[in-house]
């Protein structure tokens, strides 16, 4: 007989493998496949094999005497783990485990890392006629491979199989089956079994009885595969034993066709068998955690457009789970905040090394996210703000998108989402209450009182707290045993000293209630006559919103709440969250907030919900973690084709001179972002009140310039726009203004935007009529937006940090608002050099402007020139992280007109959210 | 030969069936198979089949052209579905599904419901010989039945199967192995097929090739089961058309010893298996769905006992899912806001008819939980209030229990949770910035304005608003267009015409902040001089938090929301949100917080954290919702063993003469339902106090006495302990008094407690040291509370709603405080003439009044008498349903004090929480 050459076989399987993985980690710098085995024996072997082919192994031994549950629980952390690509487990796990308890865990191995073949449900499909396996087990298979390299047919043969074992003889028998041979599977209750190896032309043998089948049982010419390992005494070997196969070799060879030697057959070819399905298991695990292969939603477009929570009640969103699973988010970078909303964990940051994941393309909008995602199948992620609700019940319109372009639920959307304002809320509170409870008790006390109850002695010994070092730094008091400070000391400490007259710090609340825009505080009898003028603004203006946007890590964010200035001291300095000892707390409350949120377009498309700094007195965009992490799951990296590109649309408040330019100055200084495009969104309607159209008065009919064609008030209107296009190309940003379709614009208006916006500068100008058409009304935006994006893209900012903080205000009135210059109030001159003085003024700037005009009028439309700024004060937000100068009155608490509404909005006999916008 | 007579045999399986549904069924009312099929063939014989036997059928029929996603759909739906046993689709799903796709199909029903067998997951068990599959597949396990049915041997018997086929070929095969038959299995590819059958002892043909198999193929003696169903033409039948078998009856019947007939062998029995199966399934789920297994977590103790946080943290928490399901909550009945804490859908309280679950049995303590639950094995669950953060960050003392009996995660427990009382916030803040808006446009503008702006013509259509027809009612006015309103019917519809003096709605923010109590609001220009004096409660004092926790759903709670008073006018009628138009905003607000948060204890067993009104002005406990539905979960229904009885632990705040009186008064009275015993904690130190030890002042020593064995202070403080224990007798409540053990507690002083209590009517009193041992210390206690809760109790008010108020007053007064009697402010006396004028009058009574006495005056220790009560006031909360009466001074906003707890809260490196308690 030729003898089956396992050895060798094995070796160009291993060889395979090995040319395999180099060949996929020259294309992928990042792929690895890893085998993580809880095993005991065999395990030198394999780990050597997987080493020579490129395979990490790891060997997780556990205690003999763990627990079913214990070894459960491994599996599940190796099942969760996506750098370990194949799992073992290595039986039997001892005398304390039952049968039933092996099977338990066999079973606790994900069928997709299975790379032995056992799970019920591998077994399941190898032995059905209908599909494969996701892995077949390694010992079987190499039987069949080596069955395979002699050449001859299977298919018609009879074929017996010797053994019924669960790892070996029953899998053969399927495996033989689905090979079309005729297959008799013989055991120990099997009658006549030499009369049945003598009707067959292949013979399998894994009983393991020393050399049981005989060469004189065989049909002559039939091909032996000896799967039997069993060792005989030997005197003539040094370890008293020789290892012989379950088929007498030197009779069956002289019979047989084909037989495989025992040792150098199967044996060697079981180790090769399962690096392949190693690989083959971490090649699929890479391409589907590669695959962003996002299922819209499907839309159903209404001619006449319903209301938004209409159209928003009609679609059912998909569970938040599978559209994280579908962008690539593993189950424990996930909590589900309900079934249709989630906060990404931030370790999605850390697990992959940034410099690999090219950065996506940022811009704005749903309907482009949905355009982009649903209809042209890119990666595309919306970062947008979290609504304030203080609006949500005050006047009209969502902040989710419109018609067929939003974001969903939308009433979760618009309602708490995962309570982050509450907690921005919680923290700016906290802060205002102990501002004025310590300086209550510091009316109150004596500067050895205030002292021995902030550093109190405590099961006899007394001790600073942690936060308190940093005053005692701040001070230049370097002693760490509270008993030695000085009095002088003490009451340096002690004593904040806050200025009442220069308390920055308002209250906040989500709720527009005008009585509290000024208010005056401490009026019961308990507070002793400690009053004073106080005020509430909403709470999408507190600082600590700004920090949340701006914070690059949970510790950012700390140094950040800390830095926060509240007052001054009546020395002059300036008095932090820290010196008041609440930054901790601060940085507690908010420590689920800094965690990006994660929804969904009417289209199923991820959204990106986080933070939303209220526009006039902060920048006005979404937070740079929300980027941040949709940049990470829309790149590409190395060796990824270009049509795998993804793209992160994240959103700037307001016009290109307020959300943009903060965007660019302040967001992306932060951050060390860069966006490649930007799109300016384009309305015939308000274009032409800037090109001198009327008024136009909620609740009071349209003027017939906005709902009959004017190309001429139109044309002068386009001004505006291309001012706004000549401010982008200042920051060396790439320009697509988006048309926003109404079904009263004639197409020569259209047109004319469009020429008067390529004439002015931009890259591309295209209309979209994403509201009543979704994602589909917006696909030629979405082609005009990759397109745009295409090549490199020149970035830079307006001005240097540096500069004085006169000279910074000026250069953007000058350039971005096209005003002659500034004028500062004394108050303002006076803020500006004591900034200056406290070591504030290389601060960005953030200008709260109005975002109707150009200039801080919100009267003057169009492209005004030949004014000048005025400057009432600058404030500052040290935490954040920029000093803003405030043009004109800026309403900072808005408030509830005769009929809000919160008349229309309920909840309908099916629970179901109806009236919001 | 004998024929097998299939139809025999399948009825007689049909019949055990059939009577073992009913003895189930007259075991457990609730119990019902159900089959649901996506089918179209073979319908009417199944659904004719299950009908008999008792099995519910329903069948599903999707369009032909229902894409694979809509079929998977539909499977999932009735995966989750807990009425369904089993599932069955019926293939082929048409032709524009792939195999891959039907394959997809097959795999999405969950293999615990595949009463056919045929998922890989069940196959694979099949075909293995270490384990049985959850189901076989009918038709090839109806041949194994009809061959034991012969009484002859498979073990050891040669067998042959003709056919591969995956529902009945090769499993059929797989089967015969497992019983020890030498099996050949042959196919289309096979050679010389009549050689082989000649040599089989057994033959089952599974090919659909008419009459194959001749008498002169047969072994003398085999036995034959024919699977084959084909039909041949025969112009003899009607139907042009005659039923044979693979085999050829007339001359196998020559040879064979026994033989199954086509019709009437293998067809009856594949549907008597069906049954079979879908009932062994439905007894299966039934086990499941009624088996409350909680894994409890190990708890470590260290004799040093750390600090709360530190316990917390150092236990990981079980995942909230896990929990869910221990607990007997399915999948879409859980909504998890991050991974260790979820809301609950009120759905459960739906699911199953109420009267058939006994009711748990009700106390208190989280401890107690943890021996019921853990150490015992109960199901029990713990319903709790959700602790407000003010206090969070300002005095020490957690509420999530202490030591090693704690809610865990402990920081989230003292944190957010699921953000119900930022909605309560939300929801009591719109109200009021509602109510001083109106005011202000009230103010502001004239009849004619008011009612043009309130009711305004849009789109050319002038509507009411829904809630608007509410105050119509009130009025009076039945007319429905707007523009029929007299003027003086506009001026009644559009002035509230609030009286500012008699408003009792304030703010809150869930902040302790002192310097809100009082404070003067609407105080810039904007608001034209408009102020007002007004004040911010702590958020839990909202009664919207008091509607929360007695809301019995959704519709009441927007009632009650809707029927809160905030004001009366200077016409002297009620002003109520319905009024305002808000109702609908608060509750969309608070739809979610309506829904029982689920956490664990320390060793995970399930607590509910629901609700949480403040003490002194509200009643209290936890929610009405989360009560029912932990009843729902912990109780039994007919059938169910004693062992099996579950127990709700619910909280009631402070002493028994508060917050037990208000829950057996208020609560119970809303609810309906009845708590089976009460327990009421004492502590040596406590029952020191109230003998006549001297003062405790936090920081400073402990005097000694509670230090120390003191038997005479101690013995004099039970009194109060006593009068507790007759308090509950009067609602008669069965009453065990756990005495919580402190280290410095002295073998004597525990046995005094025990005694004096057994002597003042208490069941039992027991010593329990959960805090240093957790469940394990509470063992006695938990084995006492089970014991006294034996037996039927006879729970009753202690005051009839009809009283007049004054009345009912005074009976609480009398009967829990002892007092001689009560004194009413002149104030009081109006406001009590107002209420019942205003019909009122039949509310339950809510005494705001100290913990610290039975009296109003905390200083009065022990058993106080001889004292009158005074009562200033009385508020109505209209929403909330009740009427309060103020004793003394209350304060309804904490303060901060020079050193808050904040200064040592933070995170650590690795974020998680620090310092908190």
């Amino acid at each position: 007989a030729q003898k089956i050459d396992g050895t060798a076989t094995a070796k160009s399987i291993r060889d395979n493998v090995a040319s395999r993985i180099q060949e996929l980690k020259n294309k992928h710098a990042r792929f690895q496949p890893q085998l993580r085995p809880d095993s005991s024996a065999y395990v030198r072997m394999k780990a050597k094999a997987a080493e020579e082919v490129g395979i990490k192994y790891r060997h997780i031994a556990l205690p003999a005497e763990a627990t079913v549950d214990q070894v459960v629980e491994t599996v599940k952390t190796l099942n969760n783990d996506d750098s370990v690509s194949g799992i073992l487990v290595q039986l039997p796990l001892g005398d304390h485990v039952t049968a039933e308890g092996e099977r338990t865990v066999t079973e606790a191995v994900q069928p997709e890392k299975d790379v032995d073949g056992f799970h019920a449900y591998n077994i399941g499909h190898l032995s059905s006629r209908a599909s494969d396996p996701l892995f077949s087990p390694c010992t079987p298979t190499a039987v069949i491979r080596l069955l395979e390299s002699t050449g001859q047919p299977i298919s018609g043969a009879n074929a017996v199989v010797l053994g019924r074992s669960d790892i070996v003889g029953s899998p053969v028998a399927s495996m033989l089956r689905n090979r079309d041979a005729t297959v008799t599977q013989c055991h120990s209750r099997t009658k006549n079994i030499e009369a049945i190896v003598k009707n067959s032309d292949i013979v399998v043998s894994a009983i393991g009885k020393a050399e049981f089948v005989k060469g004189s049982w065989l049909k002559p010419g039939a091909i032996v595969i000896d799967v039997g390992i069993n060792y005989v005494p030997d005197s003539t070997k040094k370890s008293g034993q020789r290892l012989v196969g379950d088929v007498e070799y030197s009779s069956a060879a002289e019979v047989a066709s084909y037989i495989t030697p025992v040792p150098g057959g199967v044996g060697p070819m079981t180790v090769a068998m399962l690096m392949e399905n190693t690989l083959k298991s971490a090649e699929r695990l890479w391409e589907i955690s590669r695959d962003r292969k996002i299922k819209p939603l499907p839309l159903t477009l209404l001619e006449k457009v319903p209301s938004d929570i209409e159209i928003a009640m009609a679609q059912t969103p998909k569970p938040i789970t599978q559209l994280a699973q579908e962008i690539g988010l593993l189950p424990d970078e996930l909590e589900s905040y309900g079934k249709y909303k989630a906060k990404v964990e931030l370790s999605v940051l850390d697990l992959l090394p940034p410099h690999l994941f090219g950065e996506g393309k940022s811009t704005t909008t749903i309907g482009l996210a949905q355009a982009l995602g649903a209809e042209l199948g890119r990666p595309a992620f919306a970062c947008v703000r979290q609504p304030s609700q203080g609006p949500t019940f005050g006047i009209k319109g969502g902040a989710a998108g419109g018609g067929y372009s939003q974001v969903i639920p939308m009433d979760e959307f618009n309602l708490h989402v995962t309570g982050d304002i509450h907690a921005v809320t919680a923290a700016n509170n906290l802060l205002a209450a102990a501002l004025d409870a310590r300086m209550f008790h510091e009316a109150t006390q004596s500067d050895k009182a205030l002292y021995s109850r902030l550093v109190p002695t405590k099961k006899g010994k007394r001790e600073f707290a942690p936060l308190m070092f940093k005053r005692l730094h701040k001070l230049g008091i370097d002693k760490t045993n509270p008993n030695d400070l000085t009095p002088e000391e003490i009451t340096k400490f002690a004593r904040l000293d806050v200025d009442p007259e220069t308390i920055t710090w308002n209250r906040v609340l989500d709720t527009n209630d005008r009585f509290l825009r000024k208010i005056t505080i401490g009026r019961n009898p308990t507070e002793q006559g400690h009053e004073r003028e106080a005020g509430f603004d909403i709470a999408v203006a507190s600082e600590c919103m700004a920090v949340l946007a701006l914070a690059t890590s949970l510790e950012d964010m700390k140094n950040r709440l800390g830095a926060m200035v509240v007052a001054t001291s009546k020395q002059g300095d300036a008095i932090t969250a820290d010196d008041i000892g609440v930054t901790g707390a601060l940085t507690v409350l908010m420590k689920d907030a800094i965690k990006p949120n994660i929804m969904q377009t009417l289209q199923g498309t991820p959204v990106f919900v986080h933070a939303g700094p209220f526009a006039n007195i902060a920048h006005g965009n979404s937070s740079i973690l929300a980027d941040r992490v949709a940049l990470k799951l829309a790149g590409t990296e190395e060796g990824d084709s270009s049509d795998r590109v993804g793209y992160v649309l994240t959103e700037g408040g307001f016009g290109a001179d307020m959300g943009m330019e903060k965007f660019c100055n302040i967001k992306c200084r932060v951050s060390g972002l860069r966006p490649d495009a930007t799109v300016i969104v384009a309305t015939t309607r308000a274009l032409k009140m800037h090109g001198g159209g009327p008024d136009v008065t909620p609740g009071k009919a349209l003027h017939e310039t906005y709902t009959k064609e004017d190309l001429v008030t139109l044309k002068e209107g386009c001004k505006n726009l291309v001012k706004h296009i000549t401010n982008s190309r200042k920051f060396g940003i790439k320009v697509i203004v988006a048309i926003n379709q109404f079904a009263t614009d004639s197409p020569a208006e259209l047109a004319l935007i469009r020429d008067e916006a390529l004439a002015g500068g931009a890259d591309a100008a295209v209309v979209s009529n994403h509201w009543a058409e979704g994602g589909k009304g917006a696909r030629a935006l979405a082609e005009a937006v990759i397109a745009t994006c295409e090549g490199s893209s020149d970035f830079k900012f307006l001005y240097d940090l540096d500069l004085p903080i006169e000279q910074k205000i000026s250069i953007i009135s000058k350039e971005i608002y096209g005003a002659d210059g500034i004028e500062l109030s004394d108050q303002a001159q006076q803020q500006i050099a004591t900034y200056t003085r406290q070591g504030y003024g290389n601060l960005p700037i953030c200008m709260a402007k109005t975002q109707y005009s150009f200039s801080h009028d919100p009267k003057l439309k169009g492209v005004p020139s030949g004014f000048t700024i005025p400057i009432r004060s600058v404030r500052l937000s040290a935490g954040a992280g920029f000093l803003y100068p405030i043009l004109g009155d800026m309403q900072t608490m808005p408030g509830l007109g005769t009929r809000p509404g919160f008349w229309e909005v309920g909840v309908d006999e099916a629970g179901r959210v109806v009236g919001l916008f």
